[in-house]
C-alpha cells in the first residue's frame, strides 16, 4: 500500500468520511487512492477559499471533522483566509497539503514555496511525512489535534513521493480528548460574584451557546439579575423563538463600549476577555470598563458546558421560564435593514441554519431572528470576509434536511462566489441572499469615524458600482437560479419560494 | 502630515504613481491620505488574488513597480499565490499591509494573524513601520529592494497607529541599483563553449529575451551554431514575426527530457538549471543530460542584456538575418488547439500584449504564435494558476493603447474571474478567450501518466462539468459583454470584432 492509501484508510478509520478538495499534480496519487478506496465523499470547490470555508461549515454543523486537500503552497495560501475564520471560531479541520516530493523540492522548482511557513499561521498542530511509513500514523494524530479542545486546524503535508511510494501503514483512531472540567474554584468564585449584587455579565461562547448550557445559562440569569451575551462573531449559536435570547456584543466600537458599560463583573464561559476588532484613536482597546474584573469560568478549552450546569445547581437556581417572544410579521415597502430583519424572522424556515456574512445592512438581524422559528446561526468568527458564500456549502452538506439561508453581503460573497458553482453540482438546499447594497458601506462608516470626507480615492475604493454587479447573471454563470427583489414584498415571495425548493437558489436583494 | 500621508507622498517622489487596492478598516488613513493628495492612479479589484497580479502584470509591462494595498493578514493571504509569481518573475512590486496597532495587536483581535510570516515567503523584503516617522523612509527602501536585480515583492506593513499619527516625513528615492556587470571569465567561457563544437543551447530569461537581447543571441547563434531556447514560463518575451524564434522548454516532462537531450552545454542567460515543475518517479529532477555541463554567463540579478552583446562583440559575430517566416493563416471547422493557435497567430492585433494562460489546450501557441504579429507575451512565472485575468488587467494599465489578449484556462479562470469587473469599471482593452474544455485536463494527462485509469473521484475532482460554467453570463455579471464560439469561423469573427473594440471582451471558445 502507498502513503496515499493509507492516508485514506487512515482518515476513514477515524471517522473522517468527506473531503472538499481542489488537487493539483503534487496530489494525484492522493485522488488515484480515493479512486480505489470507497466511502470518501469527494466535494470539488474550483477555489482554494472555498474548499477551507465548507470545511468550516460542514465541521460547525456536523460535529466532526472534515479533510480539506490542497495543492501545495500557492494552493494552500489561497485557503488561508478561511482556514484563519476556522482557527478563531476553534473548528476542527484536518488540512492535507501535496508538496514537492521530498528529494526534488532542494532543486527550488517554480511552484515550490514555503507550505510550512504558510499553514503555521492558522493551525494548531503542522506536520510534514517525509516517508510513505509516517503518513497513516500521522494522519490519525492529525484527527486527534484537529479535534482536541478547543478544536482548530491540523496540517499535514504530505511530499507526493511520500504519496506515491509502497510502506503505508493504515493507523487506527488515536483517543480522544475531552474537554477539562473546570476547577471548584473557578464554581465557587462565579457563585461569589452572581451573590454579590453587583451588575454582572456573563459572556457566552462556542459550545456554550447551544442547548444545554443556554438553558442552564439562562436559569443563573433568572436567578441572579446576571446577564447573558455573547461574542461578537460565533462559531454556532441555537437561536429563536423558545430559546433564551442572548444577544451579540455590536460590533460598531461605540456601540459595544456602551452595551459593556454598566458591568462591574464578566465571567467568561469559553469567550475571551472582549477586545475591539480594531484598534480606534481615542477608544480603548478592551470593551469592558478598566475597573471591571473579568472571572474565568471556562477557557476555550475548557468543559464550559459542565460548568454552567455545576453553576446553576450550585446557585440552586431553578429552571427559567422563557418569555413569550411574539413572532415576527413580515414587513412590507422599502427595503430598509430594519425591515429586511423583521421579514427573513418571519419567514424563516423551521429548523434552518442560519449563516451570516450580512456586515453593516444585517446589524438588526440577529435581534430580530430572535423572534424566528429556531435555528441554528454561524457567523464570521476570524473577521476574514468571503466565509459566507463557502460556509453555506459545508453547512448544507453537514446539516442534510435543512435548509441553508446565507444573509451575504456583496463585498464579501465576491471573495468566494465560485462556491455558488459547488451549491449547483452538489444540489444543495441553500438559499443565498445577497444584500446588493453595491459598496463597502462598513468602509464608508469607518471613514466618517476618522472624520475625513469621501474623496475621490475612497469613493473609488469603497464603492462597488461602475458597473454594478448582476448576482442574477452571476449565480446562472455558476449554475444556480436566481431572481431580483427591489421591495420586501419581492423579496417575500423570492424567499418563501426559494426556500420551498430543493437545491439553491440566490436572491439578489437591492439596496437603494 | 501623518504617517500615511508621508507614505503616499513618498511613494509619488519615487515614481510609484498607480496603487491597486482592496482595502478595509485598518488601511482607513492610508486611503484617506489618497483623498488628499493628488497623482496617485486608484485601481480597485474585488479580491487580493487580483490586486496582485495585476500590478504583476503593471510592472511587467510599464517597467515600474505598482503598490498594492491589502487589509491585514487574511487580506495579504488572498493575495500570495500571486505575489508568489511575481516573485518567481522578478517582478517589482511594494506591497503595503495594513496591519491592527501596534499597542492593540498584543491584545490579540480576532483579525490579528501572522503578517510577517504571510508575507516572507513571497518577498524580498519585509519591513513593519512601528512609528510615522519611519513610514516614508522605509517606502523609498521599498521601491529600492522591489526594483534592485532581479526584482521582485517588497513587503511594507503600516500598523494602523504608524499610518494615522502625526510625525510623517517624505522620503526621497534612493539610488536604484543596476544590474552587475558580469566577469569577464564569464563570456570568455562561453566564447570557449561555444567555440568547441559540441552541441550548446543558451537558455534565456527575463530582459534577455526582449530587444536587444534576443537580436545578439540570434548573432551568437547563427555566428556558432548553438540554439536558443527560453525556459517554460517567462515574465515577458517578445515574439512574433520579424523576431528571432526562441522556443520555451515544453512543459510535459519527457518533451522538455527530449528538447534537451542533444546538448553537452548549456550556457545560462538570467535563467536557472531547468528543473522539473514536479517529481516524477523514474524521471531526473534536472532536465539537461546529466553530463551536461552548464555555464553561467549571466545570473538573475546580473546583466545579462549587456553580457550577451559584449558575448556577440567577442565572437565577432555579425547580424543575424531573420528567416522570413510564412504568417499565419487562419483555420476554419473543428476546434482543436493547434487549429485554435493557427488562427490566434494569423488574427493576433498589431503590437498586442498576449497573456498565456492556456495550459493544456494552448501547448501548441507559442510556436504557432512566432508567425503571429510582434507582440509581448507574458506568462505564469510561479506556475500558480489563477494569474491570466489579474494579469491581463494589470497589463492594459501599464500598456496604453496596446491590445491585451489573455488566452486562459477555464479552471484557471475561476480562481481570479473577480478581475473581469475592474477590467469593465477601468474600460480596459482586454479580449479574453476564455477555452472552455470544463476539466483540469492538465490532471487527467497527469493520472494517465501515473498509470492510473480515472475512477469516481478524480472523475468528480477533475471534471468542471456537471453543471458547465456559462461565462458569458459570468462575464455579464461582472458588466463584461461577451459571447461564445463553437467553431474556428465563429472565434475568427468574434476575436477580430472584440479587438477593434475599445473595453473589454469575453470570448467563450467552447472546446468538444
Amino acid at each position: 500500500m502507498n502513503g496515499a492509501e493509507s492516508l485514506v484508510r487512515t482518515l476513514l478509520a477515524c471517522g473522517v468520511d468527506t473531503v472538499f478538495a481542489n488537487p493539483g499534480t503534487s496530489e494525484m496519487h492522493f485522488v488515484a487512492a480515493l479512486d480505489r478506496v470507497p466511502g470518501m465523499r469527494v466535494v470539488l470547490a474550483t477555489f482554494e477559499g472555498v474548499v477551507a470555508g465548507a470545511a468550516d461549515g460542514y465541521a460547525r454543523m456536523s460535529g466532526k471533522p472534515a479533510a480539506t486537500l490542497l495543492h501545495c503552497a500557492p494552493g494552500l495560501a489561497n485557503g488561508l483566509a478561511n482556514f484563519h475564520n476556522a482557527r478563531r471560531g476553534h473548528v476542527p479541520i484536518v488540512s492535507i497539503v501535496g508538496d514537492q516530493a521530498t528529494y526534488h523540492k532542494p532543486l527550488d522548482p517554480l511552484l515550490a514555496a514555503d507550505t510550512i511557513g504558510f499553514a503555521s499561521g492558522v493551525s494548531a498542530w503542522v506536520r510534514t511525512a517525509h516517508h510513505p511509513s509516517q503518513v497513516g500514523a500521522y494522519a490519525a494524530e492529525a484527527v486527534q489535534a484537529a479535534t482536541a479542545p478547543p478544536g482548530g486546524v491540523a496540517t499535514l503535508i504530505l511530499p507526493s513521493d511520500a504519496s506515491w511510494s509502497e510502506g503505508g501503514a493504515v493507523a487506527g483512531p488515536l483517543p480522544s480528548f475531552p474537554p477539562a472540567p473546570v476547577e471548584e474554584s473557578a464554581i465557587a468564585d462565579a457563585v461569589t460574584t452572581l451573590r454579590s449584587g453587583e451588575a454582572t455579565v456573563i459572556i457566552l461562547a462556542d459550545a456554550a451557546l447551544r442547548r444545554p448550557a443556554i438553558d442552564n445559562a439562562a436559569r443563573i440569569a433568572a436567578a441572579t439579575g446576571a446577564h447573558l451575551i455573547s461574542e461578537t462573531f460565533n462559531t454556532r449559536a441555537a437561536h429563536g423563538a423558545g430559546l433564551p435570547d442572548i444577544g451579540r456584543i455590536p460590533y460598531p466600537i461605540d456601540a459595544a463600549l456602551a452595551v459593556l458599560a454598566p458591568y462591574r463583573h464578566a465571567i467568561l464561559v469559553g469567550a475571551h476577555d472582549p477586545v475591539a476588532f480594531f484598534a480606534y484613536p481615542g477608544r480603548p482597546g478592551r470593551q469592558l470598563p478598566a475597573d471591571a474584573r473579568v472571572h474565568v469560568l471556562a477557557r476555550p478549552e475548557e468543559d464550559g458546558v459542565d460548568a454552567l450546569a455545576r453553576l446553576a445547581a450550585a446557585l440552586s437556581a431553578p429552571p427559567a421560564a422563557m418569555p413569550a417572544r411574539p413572532r415576527a410579521v413580515p414587513v412590507s415597502g422599502a427595503v430598509t435593514p430594519q425591515a429586511f430583519a423583521q421579514t427573513l424572522a418571519a419567514l424563516l424556515p423551521d429548523n434552518a441554519v442560519v449563516v451570516d456574512e450580512a456586515l453593516t445592512f444585517g446589524f438588526p438581524l440577529y435581534a430580530a431572528t430572535a423572534a424566528a422559528a429556531p435555528h441554528d446561526c454561524l457567523q464570521l468568527t476570524g473577521g476574514a470576509i468571503g466565509d459566507g458564500l463557502p460556509m453555506s456549502t459545508g453547512a448544507a452538506l453537514g446539516a442534510p434536511g435543512r435548509r441553508v439561508i446565507d444573509v451575504q453581503a456583496d463585498g464579501s460573497a465576491l471573495y468566494t462566489v465560485q462556491a455558488l458553482w459547488t451549491q449547483a453540482r452538489e444540489k444543495l438546499d441553500v438559499t443565498t441572499v445577497v444584500l446588493a447594497n453595491r459598496r463597502y458601506e462598513i468602509l464608508f462608516g469607518e471613514l466618517a469615524g476618522v472624520g475625513a470626507a469621501a474623496g475621490p480615492a475612497s469613493r473609488a475604493l469603497f464603492g462597488l458600482g461602475r458597473p454594478d454587479h448582476d448576482w442574477v447573471k452571476l449565480a446562472a454563470g455558476f449554475g444556480v437560479e436566481g431572481a431580483r427583489a427591489e421591495t420586501m414584498e419581492q423579496f417575500a415571495d423570492l424567499f418563501m419560494t426559494a426556500n420551498r425548493r430543493s437545491g439553491p437558489f440566490l436572491i439578489e436583494l437591492v439596496i437603494p
